[in-house]
């Protein structure tokens, strides 16, 4: 039960700072407009590392905030299927919440932006070029990196990272990803940061909102689960475990 | 005492770096000029952690630059609350002589800028749109984060973060502040650090300056203190004390 | 054998992480084209220390990913020279597969981008202005500050840093040689972050591609080595060893 | 002798990366032309962490790197002053040697610079408004927040900082004074950092050089020195050795 509050309000965290980047750079009359992709991959990846911090505190030391995160490490046995599902649940949960603050500190800037896709893409991920099988290949070697990398950082052969550097590492993984990988389908590589802010910006009376693009609405669910995947097995076959 | 020495001098060294950081981006021949908003957002974050490091060695151990965050920490018994408004004062004042310092600094290019709400801008911040419940919602907003973050960072579960990388982890959240939840209000979440600089702007003998716009300075005074109080109520409810 | 494991996954990491912020940065339609200098520099620098832990926890310790800084510490006796030359291939191989990983994850965006240079630019390393002495010596330059710095991080005298800190700092390292250095050459530095993407430049079925320019293929393969050697003498000459 | 050795390549490595990161950002065809203030203020951020890792490895534990500094440090004791006119000696030969790496690093891009300010402007500084008092008084202020935080990071209230950390934070320092005090004078902050460049670029047969503008040679001297006089004044006043 505490790994599920840890893991609503680490989630809350993680969108809050990264829907939050999105807003900040997107919105009209933000004062962050145009910040750049600097600016992106920096806010994400920090909200990754201050997300890590939140669920740790509040009772989920394992801080995955990320339901393809979870299911890889259902797969060497940290979880039960069972808990798989709950967490994956709240982890929605609290991305839905903090997509709903996003909303509130950004209120009068809603109605002063007119791209309705630009808007929408503050809340979930869009494809760049729009082409299934390829998008799909890409939020897999996305989260097959982030998946396998968090295990290289933290191992044996590393030793035992000093308390609060290791979510500040995690940010680094996730800004490294945003500056490499991001390009083509702005790297959701998270279940739950795509769906559960889609929800909200389904449900949210959000000024001049347009639709919220079901149609692409699986991939960056689907694709991350499958990503995590391949690299439980990567990371099996290499006897890492 | 000492306490107060270190939250005088932390505060102006908040203040040298982040109104500096504003003064560089913004007045007319600053080689730093137009350097962006991820110049702004981390020149603020590494400002905090600077200011964190002055205070603790002056005697300040809590090292909050913050009557938000003092007041926060008053309501767990920490301080009192003569204490409290003593702390505040002496913030107050530290940031009136960091802004003066800024103002020294860049003294020949005051009068080489026009535009007296870009001066200004570099003492306090005002909203991009202005609305006041809508600012005030946003103020409160990062403020709750600022002060419910640190508790997150700064927790038993996530154990005793090594000599000098808590203040850099602050900086971190501060910077991943300015990114998100900056955009509409320019993320004062701070009253010392708004109302002390805007005091100075009033005072000093700024070449070409305007008005001190007194109609928003109470904003960033009253909403985050209300915000650090809602951290604090959430986190009592979630039991991290 | 482990070590060669290691040296393979480190170098393919390295080169998913480099070879995609290029991609990124330079490819038509990529949601971070154009991103600048910044994103280039910071994405290359923490591709090193990704690559650094990847190595480390698959059986490489040392962590190379670079046959210019194995060949130095072949010098100081860590490796023998069969070693380096089986380490050598290996890194080569893992570059390879990176960058046909980075093809992958940008599939669709390899017809949409027109400039022929461009896309090999994401690969291998051109020089701004051609000149092969001046070519050689400013990346002599740059490996030469690459290995002699990373035995300043590392020596007894500076002590021994936490487990996680050391990959990140030899990223901050990377991240300032191409700030510094990397305007004439593009910093290769390294014969294998190099060649093995240049090859598989040269094999894939990449669309609209032009010529691999192997009329400069042998700069960032030679001048590497040699300013490892250098680096080895200057440092022998200091008695670090 | 083991600290001179330490403080020549100290102060050496510190102008490769330094005024590297100003030649790749200004010189004509430079892949980094143009990065911006972001990538000036981390590339002279990290090139005195890797300065003082220099340093310190090669035999001068303080790692000062800066006359301004190691005269603060001669007031409290810890250099003779003898000792300290040949540390500034030694600082400023380590510079030229610095210098003129960088000049050979970028060799055909200085014909192809037509800009001779600019030019020289990657050796050492020039003030954006000429304004002799003014420029004297902003680089006493940023050589006094250099050498006072300095000695806010490093005393027994913030504790021991693990290995390696502490020239980290050394260089977030120096890139939150760039990004802060930067603007007006270009932050010299080191009399060496100055002085020897300038006298490089006066020796070295840089193609289509300007003057060495000596008219304000002396300011960045002059200045900085008294900047770390006060610190230690107010230090000292503060009770903090």
């Amino acid at each position: 039960m505490d790994n599920l509050i840890g893991e609503f309000f680490g989630t809350m965290v993680l969108i809050v700072f990264g829907a939050g980047v999105c807003a900040c750079n997107t919105l009209t009359k933000s004062k962050g407009q145009n910040g750049g992709w600097i600016c992106i991959t920096v806010g994400w990846g920090f909200a990754v590392t201050l997300g890590v911090f939140t669920a740790t505190t509040l009772g989920a030391p394992q801080g995955d905030l990320n339901p393809a995160v979870t299911l890889a490490k259902t797969m060497i046995g940290i979880y039960t299927f069972e808990q798989f599902l709950a967490t994956s649940v709240v982890q929605i949960l609290g991305a839905m919440a903090g997509a709903a603050i996003v909303w509130l500190a950004y209120l009068p800037h809603w109605a002063e932006t007119e791209d309705k896709a630009a808007k929408l893409g503050i809340f979930c991920t869009a494809p760049a070029i729009r082409n299934y099988p390829a998008n799909i290949l890409c939020e897999i070697i996305g989260t097959f990196f982030l998946v396998f990398v968090i295990w290289m950082i933290f191992s044996k052969q590393v030793g035992a990272i000093p308390p609060g550097v290791g979510p500040y590492i995690v940010g680094v993984l996730i800004w490294a990803i945003g500056l490499s990988l991001g390009g083509p389908t702005g790297y959701a590589i998270n279940p739950a940061r795509d769906l559960g802010p889609r929800l909200a910006h389904a449900i949210l009376p959000i000024a001049g909102k347009g639709g919220s693009d079901w149609g692409y609405a699986w991939v960056p669910v689907v694709a991350p689960i499958i990503g995590a995947l391949v690299a439980y097995g990567v990371a099996s076959a290499l006897s890492i475990f």
